[in-house]
């Protein structure tokens, strides 16, 4: 099992430049991905999936993230769908759903961008009516099962429900061309007309949320978390690799070998020591969100609060950790290292286009309120 | 148990400016912290102590620092000595001077400066006559017993003993008055003609010490990275009282608390985020450190690397935190907060004080040689 | 000239740290000031001054202040007391006030601190009687003249005056015990029924200030900025000074001489070129105020919004550096650097009091204001 | 002149990302800048030049810079060569190449590099045969004159020439596809067997810089400080105008402007300090090697290394004021920036691929060695 995922991390790293440049759909990868079993991961036991422990499946996201965080986006975001479907799902639906995942290795996508209102849903009968879009719908394009959130026409309130990614009036735009991050499909989705049953509802306009399902942002903010910590790590890995490649030290280095130029060692351990400190306090981070999520429905407010805070506070290291390590690789590839055939620049172009839909300073002043006024972060869409 | 180290913690915190302005030994407080059991936390349970793990104490002395990081440094260095006579002491050196030291409650100093090469060992019989002077002995006065490092005149190598603090030639001075850290008693000792016995050796000059024994620069680094993470944590909290007790938000600020200054949030935040990674680092090299101490002397060179490893990095953290809050405390009192008769500057005078023995940029070395060669820190004075 | 003003620094630089530690009023040095002929380098030539420029003022207020900001602080409020005259005063009061300053070589204090409300000016005939407290006066004891801000008890609003620091009701208090910043007495000054005349009023409660008088503010801000620049040079200076007076490199450097350590040499880089940048900033802001003031009562708002905008990003960066060098200052010493009979704590000290009236978040507010809107800081009692 | 200048700059920036995405040879936007006499502006005017100083000339580059980098690096380029003439020209050489280059308006490219030793020179009668290589030869492609080092084969020291571009055995290749940068034509230069007068050397084997001559590598510092400059400068400006140009402020700012959001407001000051900061530094610089070369051969070498020290401090501030607005930059867009079509990461991609000749650290070092020891910048291909 380790070596086969050493093997396919090796692939997506041997291939992530190239895969960068192109764009797109990566539907080889995917297959890859599912083939290595890594999509029952987060499917419990009783429904025939692998039933890893919530820090196992961010660690393997991070992992991924090493090597290709557009894949790991996409692996992540399947597991997060996962845990939506086990927060707000009923038995049945989790029964249905989940087996299905697990028997048939199928992907989940979403379309439950929490900013993005233009998504209506009409009364219908005991069911809905969808019309309109929604953006930044990673992973849905070759998705057989989506989640979405929508906003209720006569309430204004929001409901999530699932479908089938290929329901009649379902269309995945292929509309994705950003700086970074090119191979998650986080284009839109445009519904037309698209009905939406009573059993596909996993939460309802009317209903509140309980601290429990709250948590569906913790996992998604954590996903993030371990996104970052994976480039800044996987930028790190990239900066050694070329470190080593190099026949001769810097110009300038009055050494023999860059492994003795006392700048490049202060420019490693400040990689090392931020890359370190995001993983560490991303595994924490994890650790308190598996201890709350299985205290299910019996979770209160100020242990919610306490992940969150702890998902925070690894968010923004991590943030900075990626950023920095993306751009400080080139300190030791030097001028070599910016031929556009390497594709260097996509950790911090990856970065860059991820780290910027929750602004930092917002989660700082939520880390703030907490130390200065000892609030517990509002359960939000960011938080 | 918890209620009354709540309340010595209060106590040392109330008179810690005043003790800071004073200076000199804190006979009191240490004979606080020895009513409240703290000295005999790291004495094996088959001494008679309390046999704590060591992240067991190493947290208390964060704890300690937080209010006070003077005794905590003293209390940290007690227990270090014990440390000390576990790794290197026989049976019954452990036997005779562990169960005085539970028994008795007795505070350990030391005179183990190891860059400090003044004081000689001459062969004596099967004992050595020790002549000279060490400085920095933090926690020797006031001390029954002491441990102490030692040129061997013939050989120039070094040994390490234990001798009852009181023995005849021994010269505790009364010569510390730094900027920081001010009650650790941290002055010269002087030796003329001091007997040293054969049983009272901890460690031979010929002997080459195993990866088992080289832990013991990992537990005196360990520490400091506590001390550094308490300052840390007691300068923001510190903070936090300053700002609740303040009446107004700052003159130019748009709000109408100081809860809602939205820079004052950042600042906050800033503040927490390095604290709590000083403190999540800390508590995993506590971890690391106790597994690798468990196995005594089948300790491999690899395991002790790695522990040495995760204390640099909590090191360059904790030491980065305490800095920052200690400086940063001031934008959160104003001008107010400059009063002689407060003493908050005395947080970055002690941290300030504590963090030049060992230079952080070869701290960062040692790490970035980990980061780009892959070697791990050699076990010497410092790592 | 130059040599009698380089010893005079060098008298006062080898006395600071005594200085410092007793703390109080500095009579001796402050005579040496006036007996150097400083006091009236601000005073025109047709009032009998040196009448230096501006630009020319500022740089020996940072020269002072390299050696001891304390000193500089006083020599900076006097011309900045002579500069309020300048740009309030009528020709009467000018003459009057300004040719006694040059003949008699006399200090001017001040009780203008614009945030303390407490003393109130209440109708008194054409004049007012003043009761009530300013703090923060600095350098008033000691002082012959000074210039005061009082609230109009009627109005409501904000009167300017000078007034004998002799006059009858008049008590300079001895209760300024601050961490840094020690000799600059700003203590409190009570007024107890004081007469104030028509003819001491510099600007009457009803009048408007046009954009030539705001000016004074950034007079006042300059000077804090230059204090900055000077601590930050100042700790470079003597950074420079225990680092070639240190024998040995530090203990983990390969190197032969501290003059080689790499880390060394890229920690004194960071200290210059921040230093540097304070310089030359604070320089060229001095040239637009004194292109500003020559232009006299025809000084658009424009013009004056360019000098406050030049002035705030000199401070910003004048402030940081001198955090920066103060505090970086330990690393060169070492431990040694840290006993207290060195007093090499004054200069964080310094700067940590003195880098407090006014949150440097707001000075970066003021900045973003023009940056993203276009918008000159307003005149107000910062900017 | 300036509405020229100004609509010269707009065009270019209107097309940057456009032409940043196909890169290769900008014919038409060389054009515009010669048409806009921009070529001649370091020409004197006895040979039919604009002769403007330094200090214009450099600022003009800055301008272009904002707009466009890679442009502003082929101006820049071409009156480094001009100086390079003006420098190690002979009165004849100069008469020729110079006012030709006015009369005409033609471009220089160079192959210069001075770190590629590929490029020999053979003795052959009084001139020279040249074969080899060498690399990173901007802004050749189109070029009608170059300059060139190559290395004296019998003696292993190196030569400056100036040849036509069109001679016969001058392959100019078209091998530049970096990250960024992408118009600069850096790409490589092949000689074969191609023929060197006599009269076209500049400097011989045999000779040794005078302090005047060493100023050449100034010269060269000072392009890329002013590049980097402008980087900085242009990415605060595009920052501002996407900011502008935003409906909404952040979804979580409690705003009604993003003008009013203070967190932005603190983004767009700390761009501005350090975009400001580098301004003023980089014309200091160029003050400063303005008077230096205006001294010609009467140059000392102090005075040359005061100006070595002025650029590497402006460098030093420039370099991280480029990395810092060109990343953040981003947090000013949100998301909606990372679209690929704007292009906005090519700002960071240009000073990143830019940023790396020269090691930060190195240029650190050197002034480190200034501030700590004296010492000024040896003259070498880098200071």
């Amino acid at each position: 099992m380790q070596d086969k995922l050493t093997s396919l991390l090796e692939h997506l790293r041997a291939t992530a430049a190239d895969r960068d440049r192109t764009g797109g759909h990566a539907a080889d990868e995917k297959s890859l991905l599912r083939q290595a079993g890594l999509l029952s991961w987060s499917i419990p036991a009783r429904f025939g999936g692998l039933g890893k422990s919530w820090p196992e499946i961010y660690e393997v996201v991070r992992r991924v993230a090493e090597v290709d965080s557009a894949l790991a986006h996409l692996l992540a975001f399947h597991h997060l769908q996962v845990a939506t479907v086990l927060i707000y799902g009923n038995a049945l639906q989790q029964e249905e759903w989940l087996s299905a995942t697990a028997v048939h290795g199928l992907w989940w996508g979403n379309a439950m961008n929490p900013l993005d209102a233009r998504l209506l849903a009409e009364d219908d009968g005991e069911g809905y009516i969808l019309n309109g879009i929604k953006g930044y719908c990673s992973g849905t394009r070759g998705s057989l099962m989506m989640t979405l959130s929508a906003q209720h026409a006569s309430s204004g309130k929001v409901l999530l429900a699932v479908l089938p990614t290929g329901r009649d009036g379902i269309d995945v735009r292929d509309d994705w061309d950003p700086i970074g991050q090119r191979q998650t499909d986080s284009g839109s989705v445009a519904f037309t007309r698209v009905r939406l049953e009573r059993n596909e509802i996993l939460r309802s306009p009317e209903s509140v949320p309980t601290p429990f399902q709250t948590l569906r942002t913790c996992f998604a903010q954590l996903v993030l978390v371990n996104l970052y910590a994976g480039i800044a790590s996987g930028a790190l890995e990239e900066a050694r690799r070329q470190a080593n490649a190099r026949a001769k030290p810097r110009v300038h280095a009055d050494v023999t070998s860059i492994g003795e130029d006392p700048y490049m060692l202060h420019r490693f351990a400040e990689m090392h020591v931020q890359a370190t400190a995001a993983g560490v306090l991303a595994d924490r981070a994890a650790v308190l969100l598996q201890e709350a999520y299985s205290r299910h429905e019996s979770l209160g407010a100020e242990q919610r609060g306490a992940v969150a805070l702890a998902i925070a506070e690894a968010k923004v290291v991590a943030h900075r950790a990626a950023l920095h390590a993306a751009d400080e690789l080139f300190e030791v590839t030097g001028a070599r290292g910016t031929a556009a055939a390497l594709g260097l620049d996509r950790y911090w172009r990856n970065i860059r286009t991820h780290s910027l839909h929750d602004p930092l300073d917002y989660k700082l002043a939520v880390i703030g309120r907490w130390s200065l006024n000892r609030e517990f972060p509002e359960p939000t869409l960011y938080n």
